[in-house]
């Protein structure tokens, strides 16, 4: 019976390392996402004249706080495409706002939804965080999502892609999701 | 001995199969939230004159960029009742903004809290996202909570239940709450 | 051989009780955050003349839907440090906007960003809520985080440390983070 009551223990001990193993499954791993995808987005900013390729609009005039367009806010409806061309046909559209808030360099801050509505996705992508625009990529934080993207969170990873003057730039989002359902 | 140790296996992996199902519950199942309620959202945009009882005002004109509002942002702090009465006590107040963003038809993107003081509920639940009012329900995403609410994540699915004018709307939010603690 | 299958059951109900308190870790408790740590907003809004020091500025004007500025909205990137002193080295820089949403009463809701960017922190805390400005403490929602901050999420529980007139106020941020990776 002691020799039994010893493997039991043995056993016990084996069990819980690996129950402690499976029970802690949310150690997420910011190099393993569950779902990831690049995607483009592109803002072409109302001039006054182009509002048929336009997507975007300035609702508030920056202010008087530095030379950096600090205040100026955009209201945007953008196309967001798989690859760079801008003319690629949409697979999602980006509907939010971004607004400039620095005085002393060009510093912007977002807040948006993805939405799909495609044979391959549909459903919705919440995004928001500052675009520190000096910074070669910055990271926003993917808040929810709904549909396809049930609950999801994650990390945009977001590069400039191309500025064409003050009207037109366009965003790589490598779209890292960790938890999918 | 080979008997025992046959058992053994058997109940190993046995173990480890409900270990497993049991390791990830976090198998978040949309038809199952943790919480639920239907809640009633009434908008009553500032005319200009009846600042008695408006209880949101447009804080920047549209742009024109089309002919449906882009642009055109309200801030809000509107009365949430447990039925479609505008005039039911209110269980919760909704703080926030929303704003119109296409230029092709009527769609909105919201931000806001809804606030709880009651002897029933005391706390916040955070909520954004993309409000596609084509649509027959769209959802918006639960992205926090504090107090009674304390760290929860859901969806709203938001209904237009009634608009009178310009000036008077009505959303029915069916609220799911995924992650209660 | 019966001896032997009731210690089985015996053990296997042992199991699952074990199993069962370790598959849910999730049950987060509110007094134990896994980070927490108290730093200071210091907002200095642009009067028109001191744009020196000034790390905000007004975008929207209020409207009129009562007397407590409702609509006014504001830009800010304000320095954010570890002491209640405005001039001590700040941590981290707080970027996003806020706006005052009430006809009857001061109060107000933010969304904005903590960024950190020193050898101790690099990384992003999204954060956003209604500011109750008439309880003596409130709780934002840590939404997201990016870096060292990783698919965060907790609260934000606020007190206004110090206001003076119109153009300067104070809130002393106590940051509890539930979610660490």
């Amino acid at each position: 019976m002691a020799h039994m009551f010893y493997k039991y223990i043995i056993f016990v001990f084996f069990s819980l390392l690996i129950m402690h193993t499976l029970a802690y499954p949310k150690k997420l791993d910011a190099n393993k996402p569950c779902k990831r995808f690049v995607l483009y987005y592109h803002d072409i900013l109302y001039d006054g004249t182009d509002a048929a390729n336009a997507t975007s609009a300035t609702v508030t005039n920056h202010t008087n706080l530095g030379n950096f367009e600090h205040g100026m806010l955009v209201v945007f409806d953008d196309p967001v495409t798989k690859d760079h061309h801008l003319l690629s046909p949409p697979v999602a559209r980006a509907q939010g706002f971004y607004f400039y808030d620095m005085k002393t360099e060009y510093n912007a801050w977002f807040s948006y939804t993805l939405i799909f509505n495609s044979t391959e996705h549909k459903g919705t992508i919440n995004i928001m965080g500052a675009d520190l625009m000096g910074e070669k990529t910055r990271d926003f934080s993917v808040v929810g999502g709904t549909g396809d993207f049930f609950m999801t969170r994650g990390i945009v990873t977001i590069r400039t892609d191309n500025v064409q003057g003050f009207f037109y730039f366009r965003l790589e989002m490598d779209i890292k999701l960790y938890e999918c359902y």
